[in-house]
Order: C-alpha cells, then structure tokens, then sequence
C-alpha cells in the first residue's frame, strides 16, 4: 500500500471506534495467513542501542507480544556488538577487529556471553514480559540448540554454525511461549563461542520451518545506490540477490545479511526481509498490512 | 471510549501503515483478555432482515471470523422471525399470535424449521464460510443439544429449554470451528420445538461457561425514557435490572432480552451485552476497543 | 444364505431366548469384520416417500444405531427429490427437468436447500435421536464439507462434486457421533449448489475411505432384464458393470447409481451395494447375515 | 421375558434373514446399555469339567468373544479345582480338606499353580484366542494383582485377598483385550498362595467398578427349596441375600457364592449374578435378551 | 576391562561411600547409552535348575530389576527342559528324544505347558515381583504373541516359530512393566506347540527392534577349542560366526545358540551375546562396566 | 553407613567387574525409591569458586547427570556471590553490604545479572552439556517464574519472592531436560532484582512439591559446637531446628540457610539437606548409598 506508507498519519485520537474495528478487518487476512507460522526475526543490537533505546526496544516488545496474541509463533534471534564494546571499554579493554569481526580471546568471550546473555537478553525478557509470562531467554548452549565450530583461528571464539537442534525451541513455542536467544553456541567438547546473530537467524529459521525470517536493522532495506533512498528494491529473488552481490551492488555490511537471507529461503523459508528497525512497528506494518515495507528476498 | 464514539469517522485512505500499526497495538490487550474465551452471540432475524440485509450479514460475518481469528471461541444463535413470516406469507398460512408468541401448528413448525435450518442458518454459514471452512451449522435436535418441552399447551410447538448438552459445540470449538446453531429442540419423545432464541443463547451460554453472551439487535441498548436516546444506560447490575424490571421503566420487547441476560449471569456467564447490530462492527467496537457501545449487563 | 432369504418368516415370539443368543453368534463374524469400519449409507428421497414413510424410517434409523452400537462408523447421505417438488407445488412453482436435472434458479434452490437441510435432514436425525444424542446433521457447506461448481449453464445451480474435505466428518465420527448429510454443497465464492446425492456418496465414500458404500433404493438391485425378478446379478466386478452400462443392459436410472459404485471402489471403497430399501432392516441382513441381497459392486 | 424361555426352540435353519435382523434389532437397547461397562464372569472348574467340556469351553469362549465385540469389556475369572484333583491324583498325592478348603502343603501349591496358570488358563485362552488375538492369560501374582495372605494357619498356602490392583488389568481392557486370571495371589514377601476363585471375583469387581459380576455355576441359581427347581429366586436384594443366609435357606456351597454377590454389590458393583454354565449361552441371554435366567442380587 | 575381571573381589565393607559413587559415575556412560533401549534375555532352564537354583534365581532377578530402573526395557524369555523332565518323571512318562528335540505327545505337551507357564514363568516373575509390582507372566498363546506350526511330524507337538506379533509386549514395556515369557506358541486353529526357547528369543528380538540380545547359559562362552577355557572367542561378526559353524569349530549345543544370534543380528538387533549365567551378575558386568564377559555376535 | 564413611577409599583399579556390579545392586533401592522425582539442588556460589572450581564443577555435573540419568528429576539453583564480587573489583566498584546483604544500586544489578545469568549459570549449563543436550538455563525472568518485590528500601535492588510460577519448570521436566536458574526475579512492573538464592530454593521445592532439597555448602553440616567436627547433627525436625536457631545453637550463616530447611518442609518438601559441597560426590552418596552425609531436617 504505497499510498498509504506515504500519507501522513493521523492523529490517533480523530480515530472513531468505527475506523477502528475497520482497521482490524483489513488486518484479518493477514492474521489468518501467518496464523501458527513461525517467524524469526532478528533484533540488532544497533537497533536497540539508539538514543532512544528504551522506547524502541519498548515498542519491538508490543510488536512481539501481538504477533504471539494473534497466533503466530515469534521467536527472536539478537546479537549486542554495541553493548559488548561498552563492557569491555569499561574494563579497559582493547578490541581488536579483523576483516569485521572481532578477535574473541577467552576473557572477551566470556564479556561477550555476560553481556549478550545476561544483560541484552534479559533486557529484551523483560520487556516482553510487562505483557504476561511469555518470553524465555535461552542461548544457543542451552539443551544442545546451536552446535559451533571455531570460525577461523586468527579469531578465538568467533564460531560459526555447525548445526543447530530445533527441539528446545519448538517445545516452547508449542506451549505458546516466546523464546528470546542469544546467539552463543558450543562445541562438542563444550568449549563456548560467539556467532554471528546473523547466521544463526538465518540456521535457525531452516531449522524451524520458518514462513518468514526478518532482519530488524538500521537501514530501510537494500539499495541499488546506498545513499538513494529511492533506489530501495522491494523484492528480490534468491537468484536476483546473488547476482547483486556478485556485481557488487550490494556492498559492505548489507552482503552477510543478504547471504543469510539467500541462505535461509534456500532452506526451505518462505520469504525474508530486511526491514529498518527505526521505523516504528516496521514489523506490524509489514505483516499485517498491505504496505510492504523494506526488502523482501524470495526463493 | 465516549470521545471515540462520538468523533466522525476518518477517511480509511488517509490512514497511515503507522495508524494502522497503533490499533493493532491498541487492541492488545483485549486481545489477549479474551483469548481463548467463548463468546454466545445471539444474532437476530431483525438484524438481518433490514433493507441492507446483505451488506450486515457480510459485515457481521467478518467481525465473527476476526473473533475466530485472533484466539476468541465465537458461538452464533439466530432466531428468523421475519424470515418465516415471509414463507408463511407465500405458503398463504394466516399466523396467529398470543402474547407474543406465534401459535405454531405441525405446518408451522415444518415452516419454522425449514426457514431456520435451511435457509437463515444456511445463509450465516455460507457468509462466514467465505473465509475459510470455519462455520457449522447446527440445530438443537443435532447430538442431543437441546432439550426442550411445550412452552404452553395453546401454544403449540413452542418450546422451552428443559437442558443444553454442550458437548457437541464444545467439539466444535475445540477443533477451531464457528458453530451456527438454529433454535429448534427436541423432547424426550423426539418432537420438535421452535424456541425463542434469546432463551437458548442465555441457556447455551450458561452451559458453555461463556465469558460473554452478547445479544445484537436493532435497538441501541436498554434506555431509562424509551423515547430518548441520550437515556442510554451503560451499565447495569442484575439486582438493578431486576428493580427497572419490577419498575417497569423497561418494558415490552426489552424485557426478554433483559430477563435473559440476568439468567444468564446469574449461571456464570461474565458479562451480557445488548448492542445494536445495525451499527456496523458494533461487537468489534465492543470487544476490541475502550469504546463501549449499548447496555451491559453483570453479576 | 439363499435358503433363509427364501424361508417364511417365523413368528417372533416362538423363538427362544437360545435362539436369540444364536442368531448372535451368528452375527459375531460380521460384528468383528466390520469393527471401526466406516459404511457409507446413501438413503433416497424415495425410500421414505412411499406410503408407510414413517415406518420405514423409523426402520431404517434403527438399522443405523445398531451398526453404531456394535462398533461400525456409519454415514448417511440423502436426497430428497419428492419432498422438492411437494414444497413447490404448494408454492406454486412448475418444476422443469432437462435429462433428468431438476432446472434449479435461485427460488427453487433456496426452497430445495430449506427441503434438504431443515426437512428431509431434520426427520432422519430426529429418527436417529430417539435412540440417544448420536446424529448429527450436516450440509456440504459446513466446514468445507463438499466443494462444488455449476454442473451446466442451462441448468443454473444444479452443482456437481469438485472436492470433498473429510475433517468434519472424520471429527464427529471419532466422537461415536453419526453424520447426516444433505447434499447442497457450495463454490469457492460461496455459492451453494444442489448436487445428485448418489454422487456425493460416492465422493464422500472415497474421501473417507470407506469399507462400503450402500444405496438403499426402491428397486430390488440390478436386473439383466428389468421386468424379471429372477434376473437380478448379485455381483458384479466394476468391470463388468461398466460393460453391462455400455451394453445398454443397464439402462434409464439404473445407470448413475451403478456409476457411482464403480467410482466408489475406483476410489478405494471395499464395495458398493444397491439394496432395496422398501425391504424391512435390508441393511442388517447385508451387513450381518450370510443372505446377501441386492447387487454388490466390488473391485 | 418366561414365556421365551419357556418356548420350544425352533430349528434355526427355518429362520429368515428378517428374523435375524429382528433379533439384533431386540438386542439393540442392550448392547447400548452395556457398551464400555465392565463384567467380571467366574467360569467354575467345575463347569468346564462336565462330560462335554470341550463344547462347553468353546460356547463359553464365543459368549465372552461377541460381549467384546460389541463393546463390552469382559473379563474372565477361573478356578479349577476338579482339574487340581486329578492332578494330584496322578502324582499319587491323597487331598485333604477342612471345612472344604483344601489343605494345601508346599507340594500341593506347585500342583495347584501348574494346573491353574499352566493348564485351566492357557485351555480358556486358547479357546477364546481361537477367534482373534484377543485373550491374555494372568495370574495374581503378575503386576502385584492380588496381594494376599494366609487364610488359615492350618489351611497351609489357602490364600485370602488382601488387597486388589487393577492398574494392569484396566490396561489391558483398555487395549480392546481379554484378561483371564488364574486366582494365585501373592504376598508382600513373595509367597503364593492359592486363593478361592468366587472370592476373587468379588473383589476384582469391586476395584474394577464392575457394572455386572457374574458366577457361571453348575446350578440353575438360588431356590428356596434347593430340591424344587420352581423355588428358583430371580431377584434379591443384598440386605434380603443376608436374611436367607441367616435363616439357612440358603446353605451348602451357594453360601459363599451369595456372600461373594454381597460382597461385590456393597462394593459398588451394579448386580451380581447366579447363573447356570451349562444352559448353551446362559451369559448372552442374560445380557442381552428380556429373558432374565438364574438369580439376580442387587445392592 | 580385562584387568578388572581378574582382579580379586575386594570385601565390600571395606568400600568407602565415595568408591561406590565413583562407581555409579562409571557406569553412567552405559546407562545414558542403553536408556530406554530393549534387551531380550534368554534365562536357561539349566541356568536356574543348578544346585543354588535359589540363589542363582534371586541374583538373576535383581539384575533384571536394575536394568528397569535405569531406564532400559528388559524383556525375559525362558525354556525349561530339565524342570520338564523332572515332572515327567514324577508321573511314570519316559522321555524320547529325536535329534536333541523332546518328542511331544498330547500329554506331554500338556505337562511342558503346565511346567513352563505354571511353574517355571511364575518363578521368575515372583523373584522379579518381590522389588516391586514389575514383573508380568506371559504366553505365546496371549494375545497372539507367537504363531507357531509343527516342526516335524515325528516330533508331534514340537513347534517353530511362524511369526511374533510384538503389540502386547510392547504395550506392557510402554507402562514400564517387565514381561517374562514361556515359548508355548500356539497354531491359527488353535493347536499349542513347545517351541525352543533360544529361537523364540532371536525372533521376539528382532520383532521388537531390540537393542540387545543375551542368552545366559553355562557355558563361559564360544570357545576354539571347547576344552581350552583360555580360547574363549570375544568377539564374532554374523559372518565369522557362520564359518566357525561350517568349520565345525562351533559344534554341540553351541550351534543352535549362536545360530540364533546370526538371526537375531540379521533382523536388526545390534548385538547379540552368550554369557554365563552361573556368573554372578554377569549381565550387569556386560552391561555397565567395561570388561565385556563372554561372546558377543555383531552384525 | 557410618563404618563406610570411616572406611579408607580402596584404590578403583583393584575393584573387580563384580564388585562394581554389587554396588549397583545396593543403589536399586535408592534408584526406584527417588525414580521420577523432584530434587532441588542449590548450588553455592561457594562451592565452585574454591581453588579447585573446575574439578569441583566437573564433578557436580556428573552426579547431576547420573541423577538425571536413572531417572530423577534433578532442578539447579545457584548463586554468586564471590563471581559478582570479582567483576565489580575489576570495574573499580566498591561493594556494600548492610546486614550481610549486598547493597544493589541499578549499576550493581546490571553486574549481578551479567554474572549470575551470563556467567555462572553458563559454566554450569555447560559442564551439564558435556555429557549431552541436557541442561537449560533459566533465569528467575524467563516466563515469569519468579515474581519479586523489594527486601527493603535501604538495599536497592535486593529483591524477596512474592511467588513462582513452576509451568516453565515442569515443562522442561517434563522433557526430560535439567533446569539451571539464576535467582533474578522480576516484579510486577518488570523491574528485576537479585534474590538470595538459598531461599528461591526453598520456594521453588516447596511450588514443584520436590521430594527433597539439597544445599550443597562449603560446610560439613549443622554443629552443635560450630568448632568441633564431632558434634555434627544428622537428623533434625522442623520443630528441633528452630529451636536450635531461638536458643542460638544455630548461629551466623547457618541461620538463613536452616530457616530456607524449615520453610521447605513445611510447604510440603519431603526432606531438606544441607551437605559439604566440597566433598566429591557426596550428593550421590546422600541419594545413593546408606551413608548419609551431613545435615537432615524432616517435617
């Protein structure tokens, strides 16, 4: 509905309860469409450490909590690069980056799993639950969820991906729970490391059958010239995107978040998003109304 | 929500993504309150039978799915006076009526089934069913729902509750389907009754355990001065009903539907509503907003 | 048991108690087979037109509960072609058949869906009912029952069977309930069409799995010459009967009936009957007695 | 229904299909009356002892066959204390007795275990199997059955129930299949003992919420005059039973069978039953036909 | 473990608390991996009918009420040849045996049954019952468990296994019970046959997907040379184990044992093993610790 | 089994297969006694930050995997102190502390959370992992499982339980998994605070009806004389220990953790301990052996 995403919103109180009951019954297909689908949706760290953090991460656990009233499964993935800098600032220590990532020595590692697991992830359970007993925090080390490897020696405790075990997960969703998982993994030999929220979202979503996977960030979606906001692309196909990224269209921090969604519609996920995670309710908009927003990525 | 109630109705179109967004979030928590929980819409034949018979059906029929749809149990009993009149009428069959109550002969009663059952039934399925393979039609005589006896010799074939076995609506439920029930019973013997549907809904509600029981009708609620619609009263108490009862400040018509409302919290059922169904989406404004619209009943 | 088929009926109050336990034992083989079997039962409008309807139906709903009791799933399917036409003509409605189909308008098919759904269904499942809460009566619309299209312009909402969804059926089948289904099903738009019951009972047959599909109808069964008793074929491979259709030794009404037993056990159904059902408790002699009668329709 | 009984039965093979068809049709409010409901039968070892015991067995074992084919749970109990004699007899071992129990050494235990668990059980599951994959043979001591304890010290390994646990065979029942149990008990320390079989019938009854026990004996029932098959005593009541024990009119070894019918009637067990085992199918008629046989005690 | 097993027994007072929790934790990779896991065990006649039979008996049973309470699921089967034999005896019947099979008239038939399932089951499952109500006693006759068919004319009613229906021991080991079972099968008309216990076992292990099959014997194992206590063979593939049959360096009694391991390996149950059962808990130290006793056939 | 505890530890490898054997014999009591129940373990803060933590925690983790493993349902409480101590030191934050509670201003509250949630509870997750997907890690936030309120204004963010809500708990039980949880609970509002975790252990054995409640200390048990080893008390009932704790028998840091005993069994906990954690296994020789080890309080 591009009329609509342009025209200016109106003041909320001018609503009568008519145009209210109304605004529900464009909403109904929609809510009987994704009813008991699941969707992951990847929450960046960014997009919560803005200057107004508290609101945003206030109104990213609505947006949450009314997917799960209306039936659908949500489950978010988050990563907390931002805040893992604060901590390790705070300790005195140096980060280190190669090629993007940052070198994981075990002292970073464990900042790294205190902050993501015990401050960001609880920070995002408990904005969930003001609404009612429904999220569950979990990291990827809980119940076997995400096996990992070592990514690249150079890196420590960077890991990636070996495999990820859906059942902890699918055993809360079917009681009608919200899990909330930071993205720490661990080896066979039970040796912890810290993955890229990215990849994990997009494994996870395969693994969990997901209709839709979304990636909240703070840009408005792929562009075919970075500083256009008119050259924003609404739809791409897995083969479109590959392309892109080949001809390196697609650039820079937008190539691994476009590969995870490529990754995930290969495995079996029906259609992935890159959303601007600033914008207020971007997720309910593109879920429950025609104004698409973003960019979508198709098998 | 009296502000809302009175504020003119925006233009749909000039509504934002973002609008729409905020109503959804809105509706949260009366989503999440009536998750789950049974609601006994009676819907009358009078509602139905108006001059834009169609376009209410269809409107009704969305906001029951939208019910359905986010978690809510809806459970719709309809009566259809006018409808056998109608076919009565055409069938050149004088009705005759004492104290309100149509005199049904044999021939009357094979009318008033057929109208109910298959025809105004039908047509409530039908509507509903256009949004998937939600609704089933029911009578009372099916799976031993009603139990019923002669309302009055003189009367006929006009029965009165004598039971309700919910089990066969509960199945229904259970299995997420809308259950669209005609108030024909049966007795013991196996013979038929055509029962006043007010009646059956206070009765089915109490059985259901419902958390609502809502009677939409054409009038806007239970008014002090009839004649006055400001007379609005929005709330009453049973004991209170009971005194305007005795009082006779309500009267004719009203007092069934009141009587039926105080029956039926007197059994458990949270809270009765009479509403006017003639207003479009008057049970989703009810239900979903802070805009409470006619007369509600409770404990 | 062509020699019991044959022998005089003994007075019933001359048996002894250890004949009854006999005649149960003798039942016990049949009992055992058919144990959890779905049958479906296609009950024609003319098999409870006749002169002693009430007697016959009365006869028949015993029939059904006892193959309920003993543990068989039985489904009945009916039209109801005489009772139409008597509500029209007392409308005064002139009835117009092209090949046989009734020319169906909107008047006609709202009067032959309030004949089916709130006449004809109604009475069977009252007669059912008086033997406890078992039946419950369906139309195809309920619930997706039967998806159906316009069979031919000309013949305006005469429909034809484009699906049958079993899950309603199957629902109340687990719940020990008997499904009674008029045979109006409804289009993708919602618009309801009158279907030939024979062959909705064929398609739901099918749909169900079915171990047997039984037409109770108002003649002996198939007959090489149709004015000579002593011809009728007791069995026939789906085979030869297409044979016997081409051959034009079944002829005139005959022909969509055994068609719709070839399609049944084309479609799975162990076997397909036609039984007379002027004949007292034809259906339990089928089911539990060596005396078969009729024609039966295998494979 | 005496005249019944009374009449001369009539040579099955002069019996229409019809006449049998009729006969179910009769059957019919019993089979529903009874569906699901527990009966407890004790089958004496002295009613498969008689001259034509195979035959016997085989009509017992298709009563108990067709009562779980139309819903019934049966569930057999057996002694087999003729069997026991013989035995015992072969091996050279002279039986002692004390007020008719038999006085039972550690020798004498083994040869009672055998005969029961090894011989009387496996006959009559063998007997019953013969018809489908239907009976299992248990004996007390399995899954803690039956806990007991000494009778009487001189009485050697004469058991008494102590206690009943019908967790295993509720299980059983519950997969559609037949117990028979061999009356072993067993007790906290591991010892077997031999138990009266009428005794336990009467208390597994009770912890099975029987709705029916009934003793298969080789006597017509109680009379009041044990020599004059006309003082046959159809119906008493548990407090009138006591009386006559009291008063001696009944005496000998009906008494422990009437105090078992007590026993189980004050237990909760809807009737107990008297009947003779070697009327051919003395059960079916008792269950399913007005003809009541034998005696009847009610709580 | 090799050195454990030659290791003197230490005096188990001597053990401190934190040895025997030390050895707990041992033995919890072999719990872990055996949870829930079936093993059939095959528990000789001879193994019990030695001079400490009691002794051997109540150790025996312990061991199997250990395996249950750590979560495996053990199904036992047994023979009992010489107990047979004893009875025969006792009633004046000479033994005549064919090839190493008991020639088995009617009678004889009839003491094996009562000795088998009268004797020697209800041994074993009161040794298991004295920890606890665990222990069921069953038949091949129960519930068609075992179909079976002559062997070979000559041998009358000596049987072979036709075929092992699984549902009744597989719904006991659901409700955690232990099922004990003695090899009478029983013929489709009914006819029962004593049936070698060792092939009962290999079938009933392979219809139950069995993990493990064990035959407790009194031998130490397969052996090179049957004199040379030192040539014990550990390990056998399916295909060795054949070659040593063929070579005859497997030979005697040995050959039907380990032929039935082949069996039980070829239909999927992943070990097979001979121990000796004289050992005190043998099967435990097979089970739970390193030092593998006796023969163990591998696919 | 005082003698055992004296007893010198023999040397593991001088243990034969058999006496290993035995020593499982002598847990099946223990193992089917505590078979499927619910065993809170608090684990302290304490315990894994002695010079040897590693070990400690490795060994604690196989004894709570063996308690899983034979079927008990074990729950992990944990606090700590020490590890919370250590991160704020290294963030140049001085601890204070009133009445030995640790004064939690919002920053404070941020490190514990981090530590308890994203440290400690992760050491202990994963220590339980290496021996497979079993454990979860909870935090008193996650679905609302400990709601929390204020201690007391002067102390910040020192919280007490105002309830728990076990579904989460039982869920994950249910599914065979372990429950790690960090005792941050969270208010009403959403406002977390950290709560000692020897009374969340209590509170949560008494809502998961817990059959026993562990504290694992770095003390050997309650004394009389808190300098004399030998005045250990083994048993105490509720009664007895508060007695002890008026007349100051009871004193410091016992006080709080024997009143957590108290309140346990009074809410319905069988049994409460409070053992030496430093001792290697000596959870297991409290749960398995007849060597009871420190400090029991009864009802």
């Amino acid at each position: 509905m591009n009329d609509g995403e342009k025209s200016m919103p109106v003041d909320m109180k001018s609503l009568s309860a008519d145009n209210k009951a109304s605004i529900l019954i464009e909403a109904l297909p929609y809510i009987k469409r994704w009813s008991q689908k699941v969707v992951v949706i990847k929450y960046g760290g960014n997009a919560m450490a803005g200057s107004d953090e508290a609101n945003s991460l206030v109104s990213f656990a609505k947006d949450i909590v009314i997917l799960n009233a209306v039936g659908m499964k949500p489950v978010v993935v988050h990563g907390g690069g931002p805040q893992i800098g604060e901590l390790m600032e705070k300790l005195g220590k140096i980060p280190e980056f190669i090629d993007g990532h940052r070198v994981t020595d075990r002292e970073t590692l464990d900042i790294a799993r205190m902050v993501l697991v015990g401050k960001v992830n609880r920070d995002i359970v408990s904005a969930i639950n003001l609404h009612g007993p429904l999220a569950v925090g979990l990291s990827g080390e809980d119940g076997g969820l995400i096996k990992a490897e070592a990514k690249n020696a150079r890196l420590g405790y960077v890991g990636q991906v070996v495999s990820v075990d859906p059942t902890l997960v699918e055993g809360l969703l079917h009681q009608g729970l919200i899990p909330v998982i930071a993205t720490i993994g661990s080896s066979e030999g039970g040796q912890a490391y810290n993955i890229n929220a990215d990849a994990v979202a997009a494994s996870l979503a395969g693994a969990l059958n997901a209709e839709k996977l979304v990636y909240l960030t703070d840009v408005s979606g792929v562009r075919r010239d970075v500083d256009d906001p008119e050259s924003l692309i609404s739809l791409l196909s897995a083969t479109e995107a590959k392309e892109l990224i080949e001809s390196k269209v697609i650039s820079g921090g937008m190539v691994p978040k476009v590969e995870s969604c490529i990754e995930a519609v290969n495995k079996g996920v029906g259609r992935a998003h890159i959303l601007d995670g600033r914008v207020q309710h971007a997720l309910l908009v593109e879920i429950f109304t025609d104004g698409g927003v973003g960019t979508m990525v198709t098998p």
